[in-house]
């Protein structure tokens, strides 16, 4: 395994987007061999920007990501999503990444993958972070990271982001919902989509009227951050594309003239390393059950005789034979 | 603290809702007290009844489950809340619970409470579990436990409940959505509320349609199971909450005849006790981050030097010592 590994690792480098998503897939099912992709990869470059777009189902993020994707390309970079979406483990498939529609032109340059949940909870924590790892290695640059729902989802976009794109659109009351679960704070541009609508532009006006309160407040998480940019677009009619990108662009200047860039990259590696020991233990763990010592622990939780924190005590003891006999 | 915490298990044990409520909050904090309150609590019991209400926001859950602790109260038992709001990490609190009214009469003998992510992610995951035998503990049952977003959120509200009651509403075709996110499969009760809107009868229509397709199909996860009950309500007006208690009613007796509810239980008590062990390691983990080998490794990630999955295996060679030393 290790051998094929190695090679597509060294595939995907040299931009061979067959090998880059037969890894996606590896790193996507977890256990051993997506700790050894992850392994193989080398640490983040910083060239590469991570850009987080989210925003409530319905305000139109993978209309939009797609638009952006042919701005990215008629500009000459290559461009690549990756779609999360941890509420298809239900449907065993994820969806959003179809969402992404591609013009011809687009889809030989930019790269669109989805990443569901497939096992238990947390399986993404680990995964997320190594295949952005995985399409930085492969040359791709931005690198968009989509997902629904801020603060709900298992993967934390801002945590992941260098630059979060909060999508918003008029009708639904998003712009009052988005201050409300404090998503301005992490928000570096703020997107009021289907501008055309009725609304969009009071929405604009809100948020303006909440960021000014917000700067002269000092919103904890965004010291030294410059004011997020509000850009308004119609994906649907492909309008505003391009001011979204350059507000990406000028966030980007911002975030490597700062320093802020190389501490988003330490922090995004801190947390891959901590999710890759997550899911060792959880395997780990399951080797335990799945062991001798594991059956007398499953007996006596099913029946009342063990409390889950004795079950516990005693996982916790045979963890370290198992971890590092392995 | 050690004594402190047992005689406020005691004081649970005894029904001082005072010490329920210091408790719930040391179990959301996280961390050595909140294992050390796991260990204190007995195994779950076989009467506590730990029903799920999920469904979109916007569908009337809370209003729906004041009702449904009316009706409950009303019938001498002794119901209890648990709103778990992930999104809330953001704004500092949680919102979910506070949006649960209570009449005089029922605030007296129901427990209403909310807890958010407060920390890092996954914290609710042995939180929440620990929790609910907690209040089963307090003789609480049955023990309503709310979320939004089904899949979405790290709490899975399908494993942790015996009964899962899945809310829709006409108007947004959310009996559409529910099927297509595969919901149909968990729900063991579907609730149309605000069924004095146009268009209730149609999503019951579609609803019972689909469950009989499923039902000729067979559902991978309802093999065995009844066919899901079907329930009409107007919360506002305090309409079919008492059809819902006899439906959830209904499926609480069929789990303890069929043993349903033991395999439930057994599968709770491993979910948490997994749970628990993560919680252990990732205390572990930022102790190890925080010594001296951590700053090596911090130290590397920052500049590179250090992949994060040469981290994470520098990170598991510290972690017997750290976990077992402590």
């Amino acid at each position: 395994v290790t051998d094929g590994l190695t090679a597509l690792v060294a595939g995907a480098g040299a931009g061979d987007r067959g090998a880059v998503a037969r890894l996606v897939t590896v790193l996507e099912r977890g256990g051993p061999p997506a700790s050894e992709v992850a392994g193989l990869l080398p640490s983040a470059t910083p060239a590469t920007q991570i850009v987080g777009v989210t925003g409530a189902p319905g305000a139109g993020k993978s209309t939009l990501i797609g638009r952006m994707l042919e701005v990215l390309v008629a500009d000459g970079r290559r461009p690549a999503v990756l779609a999360v979406d941890p509420s298809s483990s239900l449907t065993g498939g994820a969806v959003l990444g179809d969402r992404v529609r591609l013009q011809d032109g687009a889809a030989s340059s930019a790269y669109v993958r989805s990443m569901a949940t497939r096992g238990q909870q947390g399986g993404l924590a680990a995964a997320v972070p190594s295949t952005l790892r995985l399409l930085a290695h492969a040359g791709f640059d931005p690198v968009i990271i989509e997902t629904t729902g801020v603060g709900q989802a298992e993967v934390d976009i801002a945590g992941e982001a260098d630059t979060t794109v909060l999508v918003t659109a008029p009708g639904w009351g998003d712009g009052i919902q988005a201050i409300k679960a404090g998503l301005l704070e992490l928000a570096d541009v703020l997107v009021v989509n289907k501008a055309d609508l009725p609304g969009a532009a009071d929405v604009r006006r809100e948020l303006d009227g909440m960021l000014d309160l917000g700067r002269i407040s000092g919103l904890a998480d965004r010291v030294g951050s410059p004011r997020a940019a509000v850009v308004m677009t119609d994906a649907r009619q492909g309008r505003g594309a391009d001011a979204l990108i350059d507000a990406v662009d000028a966030h980007r200047a911002w975030l490597e003239s700062s320093g802020h860039g190389a501490s988003h990259r330490a922090r995004r590696a801190e947390i891959e390393a901590s999710a890759l020991v997550t899911a060792r233990v959880r395997d780990a763990v399951d080797r335990v059950l799945s062991g001798p010592a594991g059956r007398g622990i499953v007996g006596g939780l099913a029946d009342g005789s063990v409390t889950p924190a004795t079950a516990a005590d005693r996982i916790l003891t045979a963890l370290p034979g198992v971890l590092h006999g392995a």
